[in-house]
């Protein structure tokens, strides 16, 4: 029951926003009663920050095992390394353009000006970031000990966010993959150069 | 009249959100009658597009002029080009974390899931999004005939946007301008590159 209520709850965050997400409307999509959905759940805030927690665990436990999926195949030669950062790039694209970041967008901007659902969002923003970037340093196989790479890891992460945040009014995945394309060849320079320096 | 409209619908995108503000709001901000500004905005939609519209137009003027006055001193030495690369880039992550990227973010969000909205919401993302590339183009002086330039002067746009979203919710200056900084010397590398290629 639970887990339907959150579905229902990213749904309707993702079809009709924050401010058109009723605690009304997710019991009847969900086909539970407004008396069970209180028990869980006492308020409009504790089920929308509930409901993207739950999803972006889900979906960061995806990333991490297709990254791992990655690292099991050895590379060797440097055309190998520069097509596993091309697919590890891609992978964020794709992680990051999905309905969770919508979902999650919806829940930023609403918390934006509401500060109690911030004070829920905040920690756990913090907390899937930290994950995330932890996440991307071991499938780029980047050594953050040197001077700059921190950073890249960082640009890499803010500009899948920036595409993201773009792919939510105009659908140009085509130009995503383009531009993502091209960072992987300049993060396979800039973190070989680094590995070579 | 129309001004101080604008500039009050503005304040309350910024201070309250898309869902917060409302036109009685925005009239008692602007001090102006609910039959003035009826006359002017017919709809809330009608008013929050020029608001941002406005503002969009003015801030591109004032990022315009910024380039300008760069663009005139001269670019003699490889110092002198990071120096200028990291100034621009500089600028553009000022220029995007902002209040009217705050209040166009307010828009975007709201237009997603408004179509009436999104409507007039698109077109002017589009129109703003091509004369801030053109800008951008200019002033890091790149060569979009040459391969992959293109795509790195959208990834630069596109990690100011990320970042620009990053700082609505944590407002953690120091972070954005690190990056900003490795990305403008891989930027010097990557144009440089292209230029003696």
């Amino acid at each position: 029951m639970r887990a339907r209520l959150l579905d229902a709850t990213l749904e309707l965050l993702v079809e009709r926003g924050f401010a058109g997400t009723s605690t009304t409307l997710v019991s009847e999509r969900a086909g539970v009663s407004r008396g069970a959905q209180l028990h869980h759940f006492p308020t409009k805030n504790a089920l929308v920050v509930a409901a993207v927690e739950h999803l972006t665990e889900r979906r960061g436990a995806e990333l991490s095992a297709a990254f791992e999926e990655l690292g099991a195949e050895p590379v060797a030669t440097a055309a190998d390394r520069r097509t596993r950062l091309r697919a590890v790039v891609e992978m964020l694209g794709d992680h990051f353009a999905s309905p969770v970041f919508t979902a999650a967008l919806e829940l930023w901007v609403a918390a934006r000006t509401d500060e109690a659902l911030l004070a829920a969002v905040a920690p756990l923003e913090q907390r899937v970031g930290r994950e995330t970037h932890r996440l991307t340093v071991a499938a780029l196989g980047a050594d953050e000990s040197r001077p700059g790479v921190r950073e890249l890891v960082q640009a890499t992460l803010d500009l899948v966010r920036g595409l993201a945040l773009a792919s939510t009014i105009t659908d140009d995945s085509a130009r995503r993959r383009r531009i993502l394309r091209e960072w992987a060849d300049v993060l396979d320079r800039e973190l070989g150069k680094e590995l070579t320096a």
